[in-house]
């Protein structure tokens, strides 16, 4: 198999971008690679790591002849970045993205799209880590992740299969979903636990006991709970805003469970606790 | 530095009494060690690794001669052993425990020591993991770790300088606080994050989004947070209950940030949701 694609542009060179665009050159199935970011700085960097051949920070300098445009900046920028971009692209070229959120954003960018000859296809690799920016990109990030594309109705086919390919060369298992359907799973398994550290982390932070700073005593435990408190801010202020519904729904549901929890410890009801706790057990053991 | 104790007395050889076994043998801190447990399997185990040279399970079988007993049991049992044991001790012994709730605890051991001359001092080494049981034991598991001791006023000076000898062998930082203060600390940085932990595995167990199960999708991120969660359900269960004000405490306020947060969700306030993150950010980085 060969290139796949001649021209590929992706905006947002940090983790997840360069790493697709690292295990593509490596696969062999890209051309060139362009970037586009804000920052000069870490672009430059993509360059220097041989992610990117070279790069742009004004949208309108699109290079022509791109073939494939894939959005890996933070959720909110992805529908904005589309009416820039969608327009300057030859027909024929394929454009995704990689958020985490997918239900308003892919209904936006396929009306931005209309019936023109540039396909869209939302992806979502379910891969990462706290790192950011070039400097932590990896052509194996995507190992034997799960990569979810999120057609609709209106996706092309070909573009869709088109992308499959893409992703499994990239080392990923891809599998389909209803984009409504992703972001209600990704409230649960993702979004929710990113609130819940930050909020844990920041508990602890106020908290004072006798004046003691509690920083000392955090455990290992603590420190893997919250390691995903050290992700992206502004990442994750988008996807909350993004996701807002699913995420206060998991979280509402949540707190109810906690007020339940509460009252057990209160009461010092140990069976229920013993009972609430050994489900856990069996339900996290499951996963390992 | 030769021995410091003739006889020592594990009661409950798992993770941290079987590593204190370990640790002490390999400083030449002891010359013999006997196990206590109520399962003759760990127990025959514990001997086969060396841990412990023999072992009994009849708190009225507690070998003659014993200066050092070490209660490794969950915390609910500690008062009970103590009351089986302390009154078969000779004068000058010294009994420690390792549990992680020390209030009340230590008033009730210290009501059953009375003026006699058995020692007492309260200790809870910062140190472990999910794994649990004589096989998970390392001589190492201490190493630049923290260990609490909770002396209080009733506390002998010298059984607390011995202690603290021991300790400071087995390669642990110790450090001396209150017991009530121990076990608010303890309620936040650990406490806490467990139960938040089992609560939302079982968020997450009982979900069901289109009748998917949710399993497949739990990215790294979930299986960090969730890892404590496989930790051993009576011990936690013994340990809300035994520290149920601070822990309810906790979760209370942490209620409250989570409807705080819920709140901005909803209403969009992107700004004081990435402020929020960042804080947690900050902090958090100034942890590693």
């Amino acid at each position: 198999m060969g290139v796949m694609f001649r021209k590929m542009v992706v905006a947002g060179v940090g983790l997840i971008g360069g790493s697709m665009a690292l295990a593509a050159r490596k696969e062999g199935l890209v051309g060139e690679v362009h970037g586009y970011g804000r920052g000069k700085k870490n672009l430059r960097l993509a360059q220097r790591l041989g992610i990117i051949d070279d790069f742009f920070t004004d949208e309108t300098r699109l290079p022509a002849g791109v073939d494939l445009l894939i959005l890996a900046t933070p959720v909110g920028s992805i529908v904005p970045l589309s009416r820039a971009f969608l327009p300057r692209l030859k027909p024929g070229s394929l454009v995704s993205d990689v958020g985490s959120v997918k239900g308003e954003m892919v209904r936006h960018v396929e009306r931005i799209l209309g019936k023109g000859e540039v396909y869209f296809v939302g992806a979502h690799p379910i891969a990462g880590g706290e790192q950011w920016g070039a400097k932590a990109a990896a052509p194996d990030l995507f190992q034997g992740h799960r990569c979810i594309l999120t057609p609709t109705p209106e996706t092309d086919p070909g573009a869709c299969k088109k992308l499959v390919s893409f992703w499994r060369r990239l080392g990923a298992r891809v599998e389909m979903m209803n984009p409504h359907v992703h972001d209600r799973v990704l409230a649960l398994v993702s979004h929710l636990p990113h609130v819940l550290a930050f909020a844990l982390v920041n508990s602890l932070g106020e908290a004072r006991v006798d004046s003691l700073d509690l920083k000392g005593y955090c455990a290992g435990g603590f420190k893997d709970f919250t390691r995903i408190a050290s992700s992206r801010p502004e990442l994750w202020r988008d996807i909350c805003l993004a996701n807002r519904q699913a995420i206060a729904k998991g979280l509402g549901d949540y707190i109810k469970r906690l007020e339940r929890l509460r009252g057990w410890i209160d009461d010092g009801k140990g069976g229920s606790l013993e009972k609430e706790f050994q489900r856990a057990n069996d339900f996290r053991n499951a996963l390992s």
